[in-house]
């Protein structure tokens, strides 16, 4: 009886109570009974996003999400600034030139976050900039960029659009949308948010829907303009993944009920508990600024990556993510976002101390795992 | 104890075995085992297209997934013809116009089919028309062309490609792809794949797969080339939704084992029970050309068809869909497609039975059922 464990940066752990609301007969989208559910999740999604403005539910992966917001809010020959620190921010440097749109490339060396004096120069450079794409979690690298001070001074020093994608960071890691002022932000279902993939999520401000007025990108599917009228009306433009939202009604009912602040808290000092582990265990972390969502680990000297997860996933049942591009082989990265709790911190280094000595590596059995209840052991609570 | 039965065009209902395997625990989707499951898939459906060729998975719904053959195949300034027939026909008109492509639109009356003659008609005045879409049943009025015909005629006198929407036609109507010498056919998943609704197919011949190097309409999300790049290593480009396509799994399994030409056979059986079960009710039909998919029906004078669905609904728990545009009150549809069976026919019409004499309909009680009985028990195996 090998019991399976996904602590990958996406897809995540998906709670029992959101399996089976997916499980749950359909009922047909333009119903009064879905445009209820429709409605709660619209509402929570506020909550979550922590902003009085729309959040909008898409039938597509976290890609597509941030596809829409090219495509609705800008023209050809129009300028945005991205910022390119792994796999994913390369990725929003590529996908608005396919649509004609100019990008100015902030490049950040892997496993470094993005800072405010690069951001701002680059700015000066691009005073026109209709927009800064910026990214919260890279989970490439498991680093967090400090979006707060980046959108602070941005809105100060322009009137460039902020725009986040957030895909590995909500539900995860603090994310104020109106407080932080930003304009654009995007997730997707199967992070934080602990519903299998295929929806993606953006939540507009006032400024990012006004700017949808001049966008002459063609667009369909995508149109979020569509979108937001159909929004109003708890709908949607095109048939949405029924099961999908249902699922995203329950997990956003659990994050309501643990109360989005404790999700954070939880995130936080359960990465931190992680982090002190692998530390212990004499293994090397990549990033300069770890996120709470995700923890990249160097391969330690004379171990081979497809050896270690061959035992990890095969004796213990633990399935982990490689490093991507440059990095195969050289980095693995522990997930320990959305439907995670203490106990499974403990569980992941228990199975990596067990994997690591099949691989011949030298550690004291247990010296992760104790340092990480030394982390956590500080916040029981004593009846 | 309302038990709730859903017989609306799109989502269908969804069986045990489906549910269930879209509850299993997620497995990532770059491991083996789920490109194992992605490639059952693809094989699954070339079965069920009748196909040799590639038949992409996207996570979006059916206009997602024609939108992907537009902005994939073509480019602006080039010309499409392109049959409307309903709502849905009228989308695929509009859609292509957004992307810079010119349509030469052929209109036909709601509950009509598209002809040969006036296909070809068009197709002599646009001799370079790249493409021919027609629509196989157009869901808004449970209508069914004879895509064999037209595609033989198409492919006699042009070069166009001819392109299905087969959105509530596959794992329904009889349906050749190669045989055929269709070149583009698209479905979703929540119709006679039985699987809640996320997913688009494509599937694509030789020619089609060569027009996409013309191709410069811009795109990202929906580039089918990307996509076939990562379909013949059992992956996709962007995050797959996981567990819809587990269900696809699951569902691909009972058709091939049903046989597919015994799944096209039930539902015609079916559908041709429901027809004369209404007709004896003294029900008008709407569709002069009607599928196997769905029924439209009028609704009778001096019914309302909001208490007719009250009734439906609040004492039967069976979901019908009304009519769209501007039948919206003068139509209902049954939807016969999927996961639905004989027992599932005698039910429905037991049901507007009732919900009929309720609104004060004059019919013979049991006339409906035992018309329906007549045409199924001919087929009746007797021991």
């Amino acid at each position: 009886m090998l019991k399976k464990r996904i602590f990958t940066p996406g897809p995540t752990p998906i709670p029992e109570q959101v399996m089976l609301a997916m499980a749950e007969p359909l009922i047909h989208h333009r119903s009064p009974e879905f445009k209820e559910i429709l409605g709660r999740v619209n509402k929570n999604l506020q909550y979550v996003f922590q902003t009085g403005g729309p959040v909008l539910t898409l039938a597509c992966s976290g890609t597509g999400g941030v596809e829409s917001t090219f495509v609705s809010l800008f023209s050809p020959g129009d300028t945005v600034i991205s910022v390119n620190s792994g796999k994913f921010g390369a990725r929003w440097v590529e996908m608005p030139r396919v649509f004609g749109i100019k990008v100015a490339e902030i490049k950040v060396e892997w496993g470094r976050a993005a800072d405010a004096g690069s951001v701002m120069k680059v700015l000066k450079e691009h005073p026109h900039a209709k927009a800064v794409y910026l990214t919260h979690t890279e989970t490439s690298t498991g680093t967090r960029s400090d979006i707060e001070s980046l959108s602070g001074a941005i809105r100060e020093n322009s009137d460039a659009l902020v725009c986040v994608d957030a895909i590995s960071s909500i539900g995860v890691e603090e994310f104020q949308f109106d407080k932080w002022g930003i304009d654009v932000c995007v997730t997707g279902s199967q992070k934080g948010l602990m519903v299998p993939p295929g929806l993606a999520f953006v939540a507009l401000s006032g400024r990012a829907m006004k700017a949808m007025d001049a966008s002459r990108v063609p667009k369909f599917y995508f149109d979020l303009k569509k979108a937001l009228r159909s929004h109003e009306k708890n709908d949607t433009p095109w048939t949405p993944s029924i099961s999908l939202i249902r699922g995203t009604d329950a997990a956003l009912q659990m994050i309501k009920s643990e109360g989005i602040e404790n999700t954070w808290k939880r995130h936080s000092k359960i990465a931190s508990a992680v982090r002190s582990g692998l530390k212990s265990m004499g293994l090397e972390l990549f990033s300069q600024q770890p996120s709470n969502a995700l923890t990249a680990v160097w391969v330690p000297q004379n171990i081979q990556w497809q050896v270690l997860n061959g035992i990890l996933k095969e004796s213990y049942g633990i399935t982990l993510a490689g490093g991507q591009e440059a990095f195969i082989g050289r980095l693995f990265r522990i997930s320990h976002m959305g439907y995670f709790d203490e106990m499974d911190a403990i569980g992941v280094l228990y199975g990596l101390e067990a994997a690591l000595s099949g691989c011949g590596f030298n550690l004291e059995i247990g010296s992760g795992i104790s340092a990480a209840q030394e982390v956590l052991s500080a916040n029981w609570k004593n009846p």
